[in-house]
C-alpha cells in the first residue's frame, strides 16, 4: 500500500506498521473480547499495556533509575502552568526564549513564580540560539527553563548545557514535545522533560512527563491533585483515568521503535542515525536552491521542523497544491511565520524526504 | 461477529458499529490518506470532524444556544479542580455529598474556594438521595455542586432539583460522567455539566464540558489557561491541540446515536427507554433473588451502574468465573465497596442485561 507522506506538525504522521496493528486489534485486543477503549484501566489487560509502555520507554529513551515516567493529560500547554505549579516552589524561575513555544512557557509560568529572562533570541528574529555562556542565570532559580526543539521556528539545541558548568545549581527542565526519541537524552544535563505525545510518539491527548524523583512532592498548595506530579507518581499514572488508548498506540510506536535498526544501531540511536540523514538532505537542498530558503542558522536548525520560505511568496499556493498532488501532504507553514514547513518526525521515512526534495526541485525548475 | 458483554464502568463498552468503523478508516479517513491521528488539528479535515460532533451533540442533548460546549481533557478528578478554578471566584461552593465521586469534588475544591457541605448521604452509607427540601443551601454560594450519577455507588438523580424554588439563586454545576446521553438533561436547572468521555461517549482522555455562556470568563487568576473555560471557548476547544482522536471516536458514537430509535424516539430519548428496559430488567431480579442484594434506595437507584451483593460472599470469585466464561466481562465491584458491579451504559445492548440475568439465575439456582 502507498501511502501520501505526512509532513504535518502535530498531530503528525504515525508509523503505517502501527497503524495496521491497531486497526486489526480495534475489536478484540489479543483475544481479551474487548477493544483497548473499553478495558477498564484497573484490569490486567490494559495494566500489561500501560507497564509494557512504561518499560519500552525507558529502554528506548535510556530513563535512569532515579527518574520516573509519567503519562499525564493536557499537552505541552498544560505543562506550561504544571511544570511551576510543581517545581517553582513560588520562588524564582530562569527561562531561555528561543520561540513560540518558550515564550509561552515563560508567560504562564508567571501566574505562579517570579520568571526571569535568563535570555532571548527575539532580537534575531528566533533564528539564532543564544550561547549558554550568555545566559543571565539566577543563583537562586528554582528551574531553569528550555526548549530543546522549537516546533514553529525550526531551533534544536543539539547541545544540552551543563548549567553546573555555567555556575547554576538549578535542575534543567526541558520541552522535548517536537523531538522526543529522535535523538537520545543526556539525562545527567535534564532533571525534567516533557511533552505532548502527538509529533513523535503517538496520539494527541497523552503528554510525557519524565522527572527526578527527588523534584516530586513540592507542588504548590494550588496545583490540581489530577496535576500533581508526585500523585501522579504514586498512583502509576492512574490517578484520574489515563488516556488509555492513546498510551496504547504509544505503546504500539515504542515497539515499533525498538525494532527500528541502522547498522548495527537500534531504536533512539537508529532513529537519530536516519533523522540526520533526512534533514541534511533537505537543508542542503535548501541551501543551494534560488527559490527556498531556511533562515535558522546553521548550528542550531531542528532535525525535525524544516521551516521555509519561498523567496517568491506568490507562488505559495501553487507549490502548496502541487504538492498536495504529489502525495506531500501538510506542508503549509504556521501562521505565525507563514510559509512553508515540513516536520520530519520519525515516522516520516527518507523516501518521503527524498520525494518532497524532487517535488522542490522539479516546482523550482519548471515553473520558475 | 459475536462479542462478550462489558459491564466495565469505564473505560467502557462501546457500539461495535463504532469500532468497526473506525477501524476501516484507520490508515485513510474518507481518502484524505490520513489516519484521524495524523491529521494537523487545524486542517480543514479535522475540522470538520470537531464541528460535526459538537453539533451532533447539541443536537443529541438538546443543549441551547447560551451553552457552550467545550472539549478539554483530564477527566472528571481535574474538572473537580477546574471547575471551582472557574466559577467560584474564591467564594464559596455548596455541595451536595451523594458519594464517591462528590466526595472527591468536594476535597478538592477546598483548595480554591470556601466548601460548604449543603447534605450529605455518608450517614445513610451512601444508599440514600437527601431530600433537596433538606438541603443547607446558602445564600452567597456562587454554584452548587451535584454528582447527578454516582458511578461507584450506584445512585442517580432522576430529578434535577429547582434551586430557584428552594430558594437558591445559585448556577447548578452537575458532574454527569457516568450518564450522560443516556437520558435528557433539563438544562432550565443546569448552569454547568461536565463529564469524563470514557463512560458513554467514546474512550478515556476526553471531557466534555457543557456551560452557560455568562459563565466563563471568570476564572481565577491561577487558573492554568488551558483549562480557563473562556480560553477553551474563545479557542473553539483548540487552545491547546485536542485530543483529536478521542473527538473522533466521541463523533462517530454521536452519529450512532442519533441512528438509534424505539418506535417513535430516536437518538437520546430512545436510550432512554431501553435504558429504563434494562435497569429495569436487572433490578427486578436481583429484588426477587435470594442470593443478591443491590442496597440502594428505589428512588435514586442509578440506571447505568447497579452494584450488587452475593449474600454469601465466599461464592464471589466463583461468580466472576463463571461469568467470564459465559462471556459475561468486567463485572467486579471497585475496591472501595467490593462485591459486583454490572455498568450497563448505552453501548450495553438489553440482550447483554438478559444475558447477566439468565447467568445469575443459574448461577443461583444451580450451586446454592
Amino acid at each position: 500500500m502507498t501511502r501520501p507522506y505526512n509532513f504535518s506538525a502535530g498531530p503528525a504522521a504515525m508509523p503505517a506498521e502501527v497503524l495496521q496493528q491497531a486497526a486489526a486489534e480495534m475489536l478484540d485486543w489479543q483475544g481479551s473480547g474487548m477493544s483497548v477503549m473499553e478495558m477498564s484501566h484497573r484490569g490486567k489487560e490494559f495494566k500489561s499495556i500501560i507497564e509494557a509502555a512504561e518499560s519500552d520507554l525507558r529502554e528506548l529513551l535510556a530513563v535512569p533509575a532515579h527518574f520516573r515516567i509519567l503519562f499525564m493529560q493536557g499537552g505541552g500547554l498544560a505543562e506550561n502552568a504544571i511544570v511551576p505549579l510543581n517545581l517553582s516552589r513560588g520562588g524564582a524561575v530562569d527561562f531561555v526564549v528561543t520561540g513560540s513555544w518558550s515564550q509561552k512557557s515563560f508567560k504562564e509560568a508567571g501566574k505562579y513564580c517570579e520568571t526571569r529572562l535568563a535570555a532571548s533570541n527575539a532580537a534575531q528574529a528566533h533564528t539564532e540560539l543564544p550561547d549558554p555562556a550568555s545566559w543571565r542565570l539566577s543563583r537562586d532559580a528554582q528551574y531553569v527553563h528550555l526548549c530543546s526543539n522549537e516546533t514553529i521556528n525550526g531551533i534544536e539545541v543539539h547541545h544540552l548545557p551543563d548549567l553546573k558548568a555555567l555556575g547554576s545549581d538549578a535542575p534543567l527542565v526541558i520541552d522535548f514535545s517536537s523531538h522526543v526519541a529522535s535523538r537520545p537524552v543526556d539525562w545527567s544535563r535534564v532533571s525534567l522533560a516533557f511533552g505532548g505525545a502527538q509529533k513523535n510518539l503517538g496520539p494527541a491527548g497523552l503528554t510525557l512527563v519524565v522527572v527526578r524523583e527527588d523534584l516530586l512532592g513540592h507542588a504548590l498548595p494550588i496545583c490540581p491533585s489530577a496535576f500533581d506530579y508526585k500523585t501522579v507518581a504514586d498512583n502509576g499514572s492512574m490517578y484520574n483515568t489515563p488516556p488509555t488508548y492513546a498510551i496504547y498506540m504509544a505503546g504500539l510506536t515504542f515497539q515499533w521503535l525498538k525494532r527500528q535498526t541502522e547498522g548495527e544501531l537500534c531504536g533512539v540511536a537508529a532513529m537519530e542515525q536516519r533523522n540526520l540523514a533526512k534533514a541534511a538532505l533537505l537543508y542542503d537542498f535548501i541551501d543551494q536552491s534560488q527559490l527556498y530558503v531556511n533562515k535558522v542558522a546553521g548550528n542550531c536548525r531542528s532535525r525535525m521542523n524544516v521551516p521555509f520560505f519561498l523567496r517568491d511568496e506568490s507562488r505559495n499556493e501553487a507549490f502548496l497544491a502541487g504538492a498536495k498532488a504529489a502525495g506531500l501532504l501538510q506542508l503549509k507553514g504556521h501562521k505565525s511565520v507563514g510559509g512553508m514547513r515540513a516536520s520530519i518526525y520519525n515516522a516520516l521515512p527518507l523516501a518521503g524526504v527524498q520525494a518532497l526534495v524532487t517535488y522542490m526541485r522539479d516546482f523550482e525548475k519548471t515553473r520558475a
